[in-house]
């Protein structure tokens, strides 16, 4: 049988899917969960005011996207206080990455990452044939010194670094990152991915410079303002940075509702703080909940609380597997040093009850399989 | 200022936007179309079923989409009687042209596709750095032999066809693309765009072969199932061809919503049918109109009309301006032998009222404006 030529590129990526989402593992496993904690969702939902406007835009959804996302794009500019031609849309900040490393690397080109950081950005930096270079995590936090040497060292041209850090929840201050963004080399573009800066404490995301084109802000509609589904990302930068965008991203890829939806989104500034403090609240809770099975929760500045297990990877993995077991979706890091957590989201109170009543035989359940096999 | 390095495939790219939207055409003007018949959209509306799913599915928008897009896949495969993995979805067809690029062609790689064909395709080959070869339409068609032969001659990786065509709504029977694909030259991948195959004539859509892994079908929900601004387009194909899209789609970024509008839209296969009706009925209606005006229409198995303005394309491009300029919004193809045309969508019966007032002042105007020119 004749077949077309698969590009290079293409046919030396892996096939992986980077998360295998709870509807499927709710497929594989034949009945749904009763908390749903694995995905750094926001369960508290979106404003009211985006739930209501979605609503009346559904019967227009014959009519494309506006492709300038003007409007919302308008209204992020008010609300950061800088000019629209600083403002980029996509699909997520997941889309914006995979854009953002086609402007800035051509294959082959070194793009620096910390080791246990977002895959979905390896994903991209792997289908754009770029090679990437992993950095470990230092004291549960992305090592920014390292992260800066590396980059000189590799030459690289992308810097990808989060806060706060997803999936530990840790953070840095201002002036650390600043210090960072002072020091970087020539050439290299720096994705500051900020999806959890919204949970953030005060002090800890820096004043956005859209002076400076060698960094890129990346923020989402996706976590405290609870529209992960709605698929909105942005980035802020300089405009002749953004400009990029154009060349490349998909002009009509946006759909109409989502963006009618975080429109409304960012205008609820008061609903947003109000969700914030739910989170606050929740993460507080989930820290009981975690000390309450003997588990140390570290501190946090996202919508999820990563819960130190305590041993090695594999016993973590099996408490996991053991909440899995108990129809609670969580999920949990990979790589070594980070892998002895489980990373619990933000829930409602009635999912948190189900924690709280889950977690403790599930430790135990893992401790008891643990000394099974030693 | 130090700037990051912009890659090469990015560097050499235009500045340039594919289309210019009718809002931002509309903020330019200062004031609103009253006809909306320029983006080939259906205002004839979504399946009122697939409207309540998404007024149902807003307040659930904190969740992130199924990656899978299982549901969807499973009700696609059953209306098209493939199985599931031989079903990937995107965001529009735009995204699938966009990932069926990066897939099938390096850079440097030929493309071949019509001079005049979809732009948004080339817009991708062009971000894919891959150099593009263009074949001149025949009789307003796209010219199947042609085609094939620069595909041979240029050992082309990638092949864009569509059927029917936009812009000019024209269409070929089965047996011709059928022909077409049994003589695809080895390693070649047909990019069978379908987006107004739910509008064409019976016979001139070839059955769904998934066992060729050369050729992809590409279909919508943007048009006749009046979804557009739900950006969600699919592609059949051999499996094999469709498990490469896993290894470079973002897996999270098709819209929640999006998702379930198009399940219902596509388990509503009685209203797609009322609504080709519809659209028949509003093509023989602009047909009419533009006969009145003493243009020519052409035959159409699209929801929308390309009008010969019988001269050159100056003339039609003035035709365009004043229907623009009497708040008619429409498009006209613009490469040469195409252009003596103006292309105007199927609308509501108050907007092709609209159309029918505005039309022969419009082709007056023109006419007016040329000779003052000559």
């Amino acid at each position: 049988m004749r077949k077309p030529v698969i590009s290079s590129v293409v046919k030396a990526l892996p096939h992986l899917v980077p998360f295998v989402g709870p509807e499927q593992m709710e497929r594989l496993r034949g009945r749904p969960f009763r908390a749903r904690l694995g995905a750094n969702e926001s369960p508290f939902g979106a404003s009211p005011r985006a739930i209501l406007a979605m609503e009346e835009a559904a019967r227009d959804s014959w009519k494309y996207c506006d492709p300038e996302n003007h409007d919302l794009r308008a209204s992020i500019a008010r609300v950061h206080n800088v000019e629209v031609d600083n403002v980029v849309i996509g699909e997520g900040i997941d889309g914006l990455l995979g854009l953002a490393v086609k402007i800035a690397a051509d294959p082959g080109t070194p793009v620096v990452t910390s080791d246990g950081a977002y895959p979905t950005f390896n994903f991209h930096v792997a289908a754009q044939g770029a090679r990437l270079v992993k950095v470990p995590f230092r004291d549960d936090r992305e090592d920014l010194e390292a992260l800066r040497d590396a980059a000189v060292r590799e030459k690289a041209r992308v810097l990808y670094v989060s806060n706060p850090n997803n999936p530990m929840g840790s953070w840095w201050q201002s002036a650390d990152l600043e210090r960072l963004i002072a020091t970087l080399p020539g050439g290299l573009l720096l994705l500051l991915d900020e999806a959890y800066c919204d949970t953030a404490p005060q002090g800890s995301v820096p004043p956005v410079d859209t002076g400076n084109p060698q960094v890129l802000r990346l923020r989402t509609f996706s976590k405290a303002y609870g529209l992960a589904g709605a698929r909105i990302g942005y980035a802020l930068g300089e405009a002749g940075l953004i400009a990029n965008f154009e060349k490349v991203r998909n002009h009509y890829g946006i759909n109409r509702m989502g963006q009618i939806a975080a429109r409304a989104a960012i205008e609820d500034q008061p609903y947003l703080a109000a969700v914030v403090q739910r989170i606050e609240q929740a993460r507080h809770r989930i820290a009981r909940i975690a000390r309450d099975s003997g588990l140390e929760p570290l501190p946090s500045a996202t919508n999820f609380v990563a819960i130190d297990c305590g041993r090695e990877g594999v016993f973590a993995k099996a408490v996991l597997d053991e909440l899995l077991a108990r129809d609670v979706f969580a999920r949990k890091p990979a790589s070594a040093g980070l892998d002895r957590c489980i990373r619990i989201s933000c829930g409602l109170d009635a999912e948190l009850e189900i924690l709280a009543e889950m977690l403790p035989p599930a430790v135990a359940a893992a401790r008891r399989s643990r000394l099974d096999q030693s």
